[in-house]
């Protein structure tokens, strides 16, 4: 069975986009993965077919109405435990490990929304999970669906090569990753940093490790300070064990 | 002069992609902005016209080339000023007020790396920011492009409805925004809350701020101690120009 990504939208000719080409392309076409659009608007209601209302209490925008985006999930077929998510900038942050969670499952359902919002009754009766794909506001959820459904497809077995297998280590230590240098080792008067030409495997780990605790805690005071709770509780951790051994208990 | 996004990848033909659609692809169509992209691979080397190598110091994946990036930079026409970012999970992540300066200059010049990223020395030396959307791992820039692009579009005079205006409210005051709700009153069994039907504007209001402060603290706790922390400079500022004027200096 391919991984099944099935869209709710009122521009599902967004779709598959950029992800109709290169790897997320290749493996829509060998059947690795299916994208699959529902466009809202097939159950907007009156002659208009208009999805959404304004909101209740007053306020700028509309809002995208409940009975619409549920007749559109009644009017889908999802695999079963495929999970709904609701793209918005007041949901909870997409982290690679919810990619990959929905990678290793058998699909996912997405809503974008446009406009204000969808009425939250929605979300809550449907089991609709909110995600946000980062602290900026958007036209409406298409592009950030595209990104997720990048982020989970190029997980699925056999899209990715080999050479690219690397990439995952991004995110893997908590930490962002080193600085990396190609040929050639002499650019504009830049000199790749000597330890990479050495040889030295020790020192060459040692290098990037140091580099990439460095850019973390210049770019990432969130990251380094959680990676500094952790390797505190480890260290502890380890110390707690050492007595352990120590006193035979 | 219309705003311009220059754009360096290896597959041009993903652009304007879902931008070439809906508002943002109206104000493309009616020149409010530009999309023009520019192939790295023109200015790849040998034969096969390679943009990367692999990185120094060994590891898996491959590098892109510092002079091919640098010759694509050279070919292209960007407006001055318009800021360089490299999209990588490496970056600073991007906020809306980032976006919210992109939109007010006169373009930008976005670089989007595939295969393992892009030697590091081309982004020091031709000021390239490096730029997050999340902390997420994508196959390449491509679709981190296009986010950054919709939400700097849909900032540019003209571009939104009124309609629309009041979305900006999400990040603006550093909480999440609270739920939207629209008709029916009563939907599957679930009422609009009570409070919005009132006409009491300003119930209204402390229930919005209420459910925003909540919704916020349950989902973000970064952005929840971030504003709780401004509060407590601004009680603190309040608290000592009160006692100035009390005391008369």
């Amino acid at each position: 069975m391919s991984w099944q990504a099935t869209i709710l939208t009122l521009f599902p000719e967004m779709f598959p986009g950029p992800l109709g080409l290169s790897l997320a392309g290749k493996a829509l076409g060998g059947g690795v993965w299916s994208c699959q659009t529902h466009d809202l608007r097939q159950h907007g209601l009156g002659r208009h077919r208009a999805v959404d209302d304004t909101p209740f209490g007053g306020g700028a925008g509309m809002v995208i109405r409940a009975d619409v985006v549920d007749a559109a999930l009644s009017a889908i077929q999802a695999p079963e435990g495929a999970p709904r998510v609701f793209l918005t900038p007041r949901g909870r942050p997409l982290r690679q490990q919810d990619v990959s969670r929905y990678a290793q499952g058998p699909g996912v359902v997405l809503l974008c929304g446009r406009f204000e919002g969808v009425d939250e009754r929605v979300l809550e009766a449907r089991g609709i999970e909110q995600v946000s794909i980062g602290d900026y506001v958007l036209s409406g959820g298409e592009t950030a669906a595209l990104v997720l459904l990048d982020a989970c497809v190029r997980l699925l077995p056999g899209v990715m090569g080999s050479d690219e297998s690397g990439v995952e280590e991004s995110f893997s230590d908590g930490l962002l990753e080193y600085p990396h240098y190609t040929r050639p080792a002499s650019w504009d008067g830049r000199d790749v940093p000597e330890v990479l030409l050495s040889g030295n495997h020790a020192a060459i780990a040692a290098w990037r490790q140091k580099q990439a605790e460095e850019i973390t805690r210049e770019r990432r005071p969130d990251l380094w300070s959680a990676w500094l709770d952790r390797r505190e509780r480890n260290e502890a951790a380890a110390g707690r064990s050492g007595q352990s051994g120590r006193t035979g208990v």
